[in-house]
């Protein structure tokens, strides 16, 4: 199921969407990839067959992130058991839907900040140190248009995704000079991910994929792709933010032309 | 009709909004106002005679600020025959409307550059040297929603404001550290102008104004009151960038709800 | 010491600095100014002092933000027994100083979140409401040049503004049409606050202030000046965002002039 | 030299840096490559016979962009004589160096309008239509620090950039819905091209390169590779905007670290 002399690439946050995706990209190229997430064995070991059944090299965990110790005991079992994690993709999210804010709970609220930043921290803290001690890896960070602006109803999710691009960037700034690419990814549209988008909108979910038009929700392949890329930039040229829509979204910083004389 | 000994405020782009309320505002508060304006001799003097008919000192001029040494005649002149110009307002607009690529001919969009971008480094070039010769001044800078983002049928406005955003950064990274203040304006919404929004829209105005509700349009003296608070802030607490936009307004960088559910 | 008939202005997090004179602006134009801070009850009864000798009306408490239940209590205290709050002012900081990941521990970093973001969700989660049924209101914020950019050292301090910077937003795209202000102050520069930067820096804070140079050091009563004119921003033309720094601080977008030849 | 049949990469601005190589790079995967730069006719004969001595396809013409018609003319004539211009990389650069407001001539101003934002909109002009008419296309923009923050000595430079970021918007909220991929790219770091930076440093390039350290210079292969993997991505994710620099490099957004306590 793993291979000690495989590069392994570690993805929090593994649902058939993004996470299973950006396993099996890597998987493809050679990778041994881990994926871990909160629920659901079954899925779990339906994308661990997936990636197999393709040649490809993969095991899965369930963890919840948001309890202490969790993702600690992940990075240190997989360093020890499986090898050095070259690439890790936090991809967990804090979307808990719009809110008012007599809506949102202390608790939501909360939470939203333990899967949203607390967890990319202590993923870092843990990880970062043994990829500055071999010179180099890769932590690439998804993120949301709540990372970049603040919303009706994003009371938890804004403040959680702020943080995380903050966190981003601090990372960034101590870690990059020695060695390591921390990328964050503005993911500023829908996305077919059946486990959590899907989940959500359940049976609605098919029906909103086609309002959307063709190709007018994120392939969460594409943007497996998109991930390969940015772990295959050399260090004299790293991207550290990028942004991704579908080509029929309108971006975040647009809204519909309007009349908009407001000078004299 | 002018007094040597007063300091004086040169708005550039003096309409009956912002650029006649801010002259007044400082009129009110002892300075000598030019207002200097493309057309409209009748308009511009019933403004000045407003300011006087309030105790307040002001005069005008008409010019045609995409001529070649227009602002920098003005500039010479008013120094020469009225005083230092210790606060000048830049509030030349050059929104054309929405209009897609192909009905933005190559002239408009060098016009607005001419008026949006040009023409600020223009009196920045004539006017900056005297005010650090004089170790202090302060430079307003009316600017859009279109500095800080594009949107559809925008082309040259935003091109224009894009750089007229810029232009205020790169002056006060040099002009900050010698005592002058410039300070970037961002009008993100409506404002009541009845010589630009109000001319565009004609007998539509009203109507658009009361489309609004109550307070749902910027009233130019609200935000000549913010001018003055910017041009009192002391040396040691100055601000570069500010936001307006009426209550009921979405900022540029919100727009409706949706569902945003956009990770696994 | 009260007056049930004077708008109430409360600061959270009320040192001799930024909070105090803020307290003390207010409480000039005839609010009561209601100071709450962790520590220092005799610092804090100083404050009180000195706007009360300048005839202003104020009262102090002491209290631990970050615990459970304590900001909520004092909302509904003070509104239950002074008066309703006309204006409120979260400024709390987190600044720990710049730390690498390693010495950033798990607690730091939830402590830097407690007071950076969550307080300020707890205190809007109590007094939004009461706002909202008054029709008004006005939640100023302090923030930091992290809110907006993280920075070598800073993981804890940046997440926690960086959430801060967007729950504001969040905030005001659902308050502001229900008739609250809310306002995002970026400090972007060194504040002559005796409470904070002066305990960190003990001995060599006067040479610290020294060494900036003229008005090189923000004065907290020069930024009170500015709370109290976004404060009195009529609804038509508020501000959501601003930026403050001294005349001589470069602006954090901005480093020293390099050979920065880009493309060919 | 050409082959009707590729599709067509057109490069305005092919030097031996960034142009030159995404020419190579895209011809190496079977595009014709036209390369179009200002001077050295040797210089971009030596290009194209690179390019098909590595079994590539290429054609080469001298251009003076800033000139009325020229840009039209060649997007016209390729389009006529080799066929459909499949991407596009606009990649004029309008760096003058560090210039103060009084070094910097209205015509130097000017000249960096025209070559940093008109060209790229005469460009959009002639050639969106073309590709909308096709259903599909890419635009790709290099593009510069200045582009999203000016800075001492950039006001030509930081004035072209802010409003080609912003036309880049204004194309993007126009043309993606039509199917026209534009990315804007933000170079912030210096790249290994010999014709522009490194004419402007002469002898001092190879010192200056040998001082940034090992990998601390972008190579213009490796930025040429994310520039094909930009115009490789489906229409349900597509990037806007993406930034690059070398690992050592301090992002635009960050400066060495300060003691930054700023509140109480």
């Amino acid at each position: 199921m793993s291979d000690e002399r495989k590069p392994v690439f570690l993805v929090i946050g593994a649902g058939a969407g993004i996470g299973g995706h950006a396993a099996a990209r890597f998987a493809r190229e050679g990778y041994h990839a881990v994926l871990a997430r909160r629920s659901d064995e079954e899925g779990l070991q339906r994308l661990v067959a997936q990636i197999e059944d393709a040649g490809g090299s993969a095991s899965g965990t369930l963890l919840n992130a948001s309890d202490d110790g969790t993702i600690e005991e992940l990075v240190e079992r997989v360093e020890a058991n499986i090898g050095p994690i070259t690439c890790a993709l936090y991809n967990l999210g804090a979307q808990i839907g719009n809110r008012t804010l007599d809506n949102t709970p202390h608790g939501a609220f909360e939470l939203g900040w333990r899967l949203g930043c607390f967890g990319l921290f202590r993923l870092a803290h843990v990880l970062m140190p043994k990829m500055v001690a071999r010179g180099q890896g890769t932590l690439l960070v998804t993120s949301a248009t709540a990372a970049v602006r603040g919303n009706t109803g994003q009371h938890s999710h804004a403040a959680a995704m702020g943080g995380r691009r903050m966190l981003c960037q601090t990372l960034n700034a101590e870690f990059a000079p020695q060695g390591v690419h921390v990328a964050h990814v503005v993911v500023d549209g829908s996305v077919d991910a059946p486990d959590t988008l899907g989940k959500l909108l359940g049976d609605k979910f098919e029906a909103y994929k086609a309002s959307k038009g063709e190709d007018g929700v994120i392939d969460p392949a594409a943007l497996a792709e998109t991930y390969w890329s940015l772990a295959q930039q050399p260090r004299n040229c790293w991207t550290h933010e990028i942004d991704v829509r579908p080509w029929t979204d309108v971006p975040w910083w647009n809204d519909n032309p309007i009349v908009a004389i407001d000078r004299d």
